[in-house]
């Protein structure tokens, strides 16, 4: 895998120590979250959208038709940047200025292009196995006109940075030797509870949906 | 309180149905974040990045330094759009197209002002208290280098709105009729887990912190 090449843009400016170099780190972020944060500038102005989307190499598929109007303006290529944020803790420290937060982030940024054709089924494809593995294979296929109707873009994982705060806390040494006040970490845990079946439908809980649930930290979110 | 009165930058186009125009659900989404998302326009490109937040009435106050030289190049004032997104569950549905998720998000625009004096002040009290509830009565206060040191911005929150998705699966009826693929909402949990004492700290874990702690689906994250 190449490392990640800071541009201009993608260049982490500030907590530079909190920066990763290595592509395994953003795949990581890329695949643990469950919605992206998609900007964009519409009549001059920033526009932040939460939105679907799903990773293939280094490919990133988005959900389209979120803002769908904006997205049509700009439409077949858009100037967009992407965050996926994984919040992992609360730091408290010693010292109000010293809390923090662990986390995990990743800003791509590039043009997003409209799909059409095999690239757009195989864009659905990879969405939705990140929104629900094994959906595809299990649930009823998209027909024809679902697929005119929905939107999917594409962006190349080519520039993009990930910031990393996985640390303790970080007190000023004065603070740590006065000992006034509690410091520590505060896990925040995401994970799927049981499912909760349609209550018209009969079909049992599938194991690709009941093997997500559980008390893991690590679970998408 | 007012309600949400849609400006054109306002105005959702898209699954309109999920729209709320009462200020009480734009406090609820804002309230139970840990992190927003902060969109600008940097050198013409959308930048994306996440950061810390906190609500008092109608005011947003923001960790300025975050992306501190686009935020330094814009001083006092730029244009941003902050979006806080809550992800409740992943909706199975029984065709793929159907497949959704159940979310609430607020979407804020405006310009955000470099803050000084009494407000920074306030606004670092407001920020504090977001994060970590208790620490601004318990940890030691910020001193004034570190005052200097740290940005605070706010932003009105005049011109915003809320989507909220929190209905259980709408498939359709020839779907929901074939009874082929299970159907359902897997829901997403989020909590605090145990707090983690720094080695070096003997202060016993206060009460503001452990109450944190439990199972409830209505925890920040």
């Amino acid at each position: 895998m190449t490392p990640l090449s800071p541009t201009p843009r993608s260049t982490i400016t500030r907590k530079k120590d909190r920066g990763r170099s290595d592509r395994a780190d953003l795949y990581a972020v890329l695949d643990e979250g469950l919605v992206c944060h998609l900007g964009l500038v519409l009549n001059g102005s920033p526009l932040v959208l939460p939105t679907g989307y799903g990773r293939d190499g280094d490919t990133l598929y988005l959900h389209g038709s979120t803002g769908s109007p904006s997205m049509r303006a700009a439409a077949p290529e858009v100037d967009v940047c992407v965050t996926v944020t994984l919040v992992d803790a609360v730091v408290y420290a010693r010292s109000i200025n010293d809390h923090s937060m662990n986390y995990r982030s990743a800003v791509v940024h590039g043009r997003a292009r409209q799909l059409s054709g095999d690239e757009k089924w195989h864009g659905l494809h990879v969405l939705t196995d990140h929104l629900a593995p094994g959906s595809w294979e299990h649930a009823r296929d998209v027909n024809a006109k679902e697929f005119a109707a929905v939107s999917v873009l594409a962006l190349d994982l080519a520039e993009a940075s990930v910031k990393v705060r996985d640390v303790g806390v970080v007190d000023e040494p004065s603070d740590v030797e006065a000992d006034a006040a509690w410091a520590g970490v505060l896990p925040v845990r995401t994970s799927f509870g049981p499912p909760e079946t349609d209550p018209e439908c009969s079909v049992p809980v599938p194991a690709h949906v009941s093997a997500r649930v559980g008390p893991s930290t690590k679970l998408p979110r």
